[in-house]
């Protein structure tokens, strides 16, 4: 996930100031790459992550540009690159054994006042229906259409969660909480691995 | 780059014997990432390499997934991953400052009895001509046509390399040579570094 802000923001952003939101490109970008990974493994968190060698940081130390591979006890990987110096890139690819699936534009649909999203997805099964002269079927081109904009899905969800608490006296729901943690728990072992010269951090499971 | 060839491949196939070719996934998949990369930093080669950590090997401990990432003196940097147990993707996404560019069927078109090839580009300069209601704009969809389909091409290449020689006594052409040894110390490089132990690896230049 890339894209370049810009002079002014990088110059000015609190992204961009140690002591403000200090982990620059990883703690905006790299959140949401590493979230899209999460989400695709059902949130179970990595063994290890070893970030890639070479961050950029501005002249305050700050990441403008850092990448990481993630390792699962049972053979998974994955890997993401975040960076303010790129063009925009919006992009998760995930493998798997039997078929793939590839979208452009995580975290912000590019049509967005559509109110929708696009993704494809490659699978074995789609052999059986080949068409002539090609060899690997074509990815299949999936639409999601939803009521509103994502925005609005997430003040629904939030106004949703407060009135449970507020009105039916529910105690809160810890699945977003449980799901940032872990977010940030990978987030805080990349910048641990960039910071100890790029060593291998263990993830601890509690 | 992945396919999953069966199981008779994996079983009977010269990829997966040590005393054949014995750098299994690496040497063939690999080989095509690599020279992919190459060939979009116009074959200069990267000053260190790093594998990423967990190979997976055959009984035989020959490589049937790895990945590697690649690093030059400027801080340009690149990512690839080979396997033979993943469904087939063949995807190369190349991120510059102001445009990017993707294809999803490298080394073999997956049309390829209509000798084409197809990729996207996206670039900064289109945001002149953006389309309301999107704040990016959309890749261009390129094809890039040929008369032949490109295993013809290559015969024909190396047809018109032996003819040079062979008719007007010119010396062997050593352009298609010099890329291939590039791949070659590369993908050595990415071998050591898995057999150090995932430790990086310098590439000499000479």
């Amino acid at each position: 996930m890339t894209y370049n802000p810009g002079p002014e923001f990088l110059k000015n952003s609190i992204r961009m100031k140690p002591d403000l939101d200090g982990l620059g490109a990883l703690g905006d970008l790299g959140w949401y790459s590493i979230q899209s990974i999460l989400w695709a493994v059902n949130y179970e968190l990595p063994k290890s992550v070893l970030a890639f060698p070479k961050s950029t940081f501005n002249e305050e130390g700050v990441i403008i540009s850092c990448g990481s591979s993630l390792h699962w006890e049972d053979g998974k990987c994955a890997t993401f690159h975040c960076s303010f110096l790129t063009y925009v890139t919006f992009d998760v690819t995930i493998l798997g054994t039997k078929g793939s699936l590839r979208l452009h534009d995580l975290t912000l649909p590019f049509e967005e006042s559509f109110g929708y999203g696009t993704f494809s997805e490659s699978s074995e099964i789609d052999y059986g229906n080949i068409e002539s002269g090609r060899w690997c079927p074509k990815p299949n081109e999936h639409v999601v259409e939803t009521e509103f904009c994502q925005d609005v899905w997430m003040v629904k969800e939030f106004v949703d969660l407060v009135g449970k608490v507020k009105s039916l006296k529910m105690k809160p729901d810890k699945k977003w909480g449980v799901k940032s943690k872990k977010v940030q728990i990978v987030l805080d072992a990349v910048k641990e691995s960039i910071q100890r010269g790029y060593q291998s951090v263990e993830i601890m499971m509690n």
